[in-house]
């Protein structure tokens, strides 16, 4: 899913994530609670409307937002107080109130509010805080039951498991998902610093824990490597805004590695970002070209970067399901992981 | 023309300026010349090939740009001599070099250098300034001649009559123009803080003394209203930064005049800039939306205005042709800009 964090995914508009053949984009409730806020949403129409995007969204909850800003954040049992990073004004997300917020959003798919610990939490703050969670997602779930759908669409509504790096805890907070039951399931928590090897063991240990007829989705995450990594592991599902911030920095994601465009030896370079990669950038503009607007601070640059790096990832998940179903997944994810880690 | 100064129209792609069907847009030759520079850009083809854009483009000679340098720039009978505003480096620009610089972009029209006088200078010093730049339109003119075309395309030359705000100076700048013998004829050093009904009377005096059958061109020129009356006057072809340059502040063009989109007047307004309107941004996104964009500083917003203004511009000017070969331009243009002018 690419990240349309403030009902725009940056520096493309709808029509372009419609070229791109994006299937479902990822909007942040933290961010459009703020602005333009429940109400303006509303009269507006829903996000989907808002934005001119028909196909699905995925709202996140806002708690990774919320407990991103730290001593700005406050949590107890009824949920967090925190203040805004825009203007520092006081507000709270509770289950029930992030449910809410969704439904004004419109989303096809919400997320349930969850605590976010800080990676270095000890064994016992990361059981509490999952146990709150896990008390959290039931609330979510059953003001989800209560409360009507809007704009007359359904939604969808996932679970998320916590427990930060122990395999126990996140078992216990998986089943505790299950026992309330959701749509589908998330894990959160994880990208957060530990190393990618730990972070493979988490998903590797989870993802076959949680229901094989629904998705798992990871959030947050993350290379192309990563997630070829992590879909081999049993996720199916995965947002991060990486594609589009390294686009915006001039990084550009190609099946041989990654290219920094910033750099000079590109500036009289006719060549494509990526010679196997059909995207309306790669069709028309060279890496010189791009290097050149990156280089005089035009926007298009980011633009033209941004297409090419969500193409980049779409492709990579259209050929993951394709190897899937051929049956050649593991062979084909090794040669390509190979190729996209040889150095130049 | 759309202004694209440095191998972009700002906050567009070639693609979009297509989708728009701009049928001839603007480089800038000092922009240019500076930066990817004349190797770089030879290298890539030339500026059609560089910025994927298969139709026409026009380059201006960087006098004006140079001249806006005021102290950093010194001119002498040889040519004009300046600093460079990125690195402060020294160049020189002549009618020759300059013609070169073009024949390395590659422009279906390319313009002869002139000197751009301070608007408030003596009526002697415009005389001198006039007849300098007189004498380097032949010898632009002569080397022309002499340079081969590159990329195996034809280019037009234009010459460009300087004066100030006198009439006497500006007809003897139309003859000397036209002894040498140009493809096209400009009108430069207007809309250099004037008053309108000033720079409507240079043109309406001098557009007439130009050939009728070659284009006239207004350089720099300007507002809706400007683009109107000054066709009434005579001129066939404009450019201005107006429609771009005012997109990325939120201002927008309408049939019924201006709008600035950050206010918060728009915040929960569905309907689109100008029901008028059937660009891509009208098409399909609110005021509301745009709004939003803006307020939460989104490049989408800055690329959403700008479609439309320059969708704006470029149906005045189709509207404009139409009304012309309908025989009824007079009467369209004075109920169009009454249109535009009456308060909301």
């Amino acid at each position: 899913m690419p990240v349309g964090t403030r009902a725009a995914v940056k520096a493309l508009r709808s029509g372009d994530l419609k070229g791109l053949d994006a299937k479902i984009i990822l909007g942040n409730t933290y961010h459009l609670y703020l602005r333009p806020g429940n109400q303006i949403m509303g009269q507006m129409g829903g996000l989907h409307q808002f934005m001119s995007w028909d196909r699905p969204i995925l709202t996140d909850s806002g708690g990774f937002q919320v407990f991103s800003l730290k001593d700005l954040c406050k949590v107890r049992e009824e949920g967090v107080e925190f203040q805004s990073h825009i203007d520092g004004s006081r507000h709270r997300f509770t289950p029930e109130n992030v449910v809410e917020t969704q439904r004004a959003i419109g989303s096809d798919i919400a997320m349930v509010l969850d605590e976010c610990p800080p990676a270095l939490s000890t064994l016992g703050e990361h059981r509490q805080s999952m146990e709150r969670s896990m008390r959290w997602a039931r609330r979510a779930k059953e003001h989800h039951q209560r409360t009507p759908f809007l704009y007359g669409a359904r939604q969808a509504l996932f679970g998320i498991a916590q427990g930060g790096l122990d395999h126990d805890l996140r078992r216990q907070s998986a089943e505790a998902l299950m026992e309330i039951g959701f749509d589908g399931y998330a894990i959160g928590g994880l990208a957060v610093g530990e190393s990618t090897e730990v972070m493979y063991e988490v998903v590797e240990r989870l993802a076959p824990q949680l229901p094989a007829d629904q998705p798992r989705y990871l959030m947050g995450v993350g290379t192309p490597q990563n997630l070829l990594e992590c879909v081999a592991r049993g996720v199916d599902m995965f947002d991060c805004v990486m594609p589009t911030r390294n686009a915006r920095n001039g990084t550009v994601f190609t099946w041989r590695g990654r290219l920094n465009l910033r750099n000079a030896l590109h500036r009289a370079d006719t060549s494509p970002i990526d010679p196997d990669c059909t995207c309306e950038t790669c069709a028309n503009y060279s890496r010189g070209y791009i290097r050149h607007l990156f280089n005089v601070d035009e926007m298009t640059g980011c633009t033209l970067a941004t297409i090419h790096n969500v193409a980049f990832y779409l492709n990579l998940m259209t050929a993951t399901r394709q190897h899937i179903q051929a049956g050649d997944f593991g062979a084909w994810m090794r040669q390509t992981i190979t190729q996209m880690e040889r150095p130049e």
